[in-house]
């Protein structure tokens, strides 16, 4: 439950900007604010339902733009090879193994191709 | 005039995907293979205006895009970030200033977050 919520709002992070205000906002209230459907029904006059159809609706746009642009997979490997990067580093300092620079250099001329 | 070719290339690269197909074909013939708007026009059986009008469209539609996410902005961004963390790993390397590492470290937490 926690893992989809978190796909969702790395998601929103990326392509929010493309779903109508509405969207937007309702999703914010129920990913981000924690509130019940019930709750954003009452803010926005609509039924449980309506929220519902319009999270989903929300979603569903979110998942199709990933899945033609791709640039959250592309992101999410980014972060691995940087997280590797910062650990080659703290090891660099310890162990002084200077030609392990040599491995940051590869990956990240890696990253900018 | 390369720089527009070259920015034009750049934001296909990431959001050619949400053109049609005939847009990604026309703007793939005249950026990437220099085809003029005549061959083009042979090439679809149609006339020189409506591949001027056909490219036009699909740059709006790719800088408009753009404008709403700005991820192009933020991948220019990272680079410059990684060419720095790459200069950087040269310079350890010969002036063996391991404490240049806390740099890359930094550079590299701001990139994640």
């Amino acid at each position: 439950m926690y893992e989809k919520f978190a796909q969702i709002a790395l998601l929103y992070d990326f392509y929010g900007n493309l779903l109508t205000q509405k969207q937007q906002e309702i999703l914010i209230l129920y990913y981000e604010d924690n509130l019940s459907l019930g709750e954003i029904g009452e803010e926005f006059s609509i039924s449980r339902q309506a929220v519902y159809d319009n999270l989903k609706r929300g979603e569903k746009i979110l998942v199709g733009y990933e899945a033609k642009l791709g640039l959250v997979k592309k992101f999410e490997a980014n972060k691995v090879a940087l997280l590797e990067i910062a650990d080659i580093c703290r090891e660099v300092k310890t162990s002084r193994e200077l030609n392990k620079m040599d491995i940051i250099i590869d990956k990240v001329t890696q990253m900018i191709e």
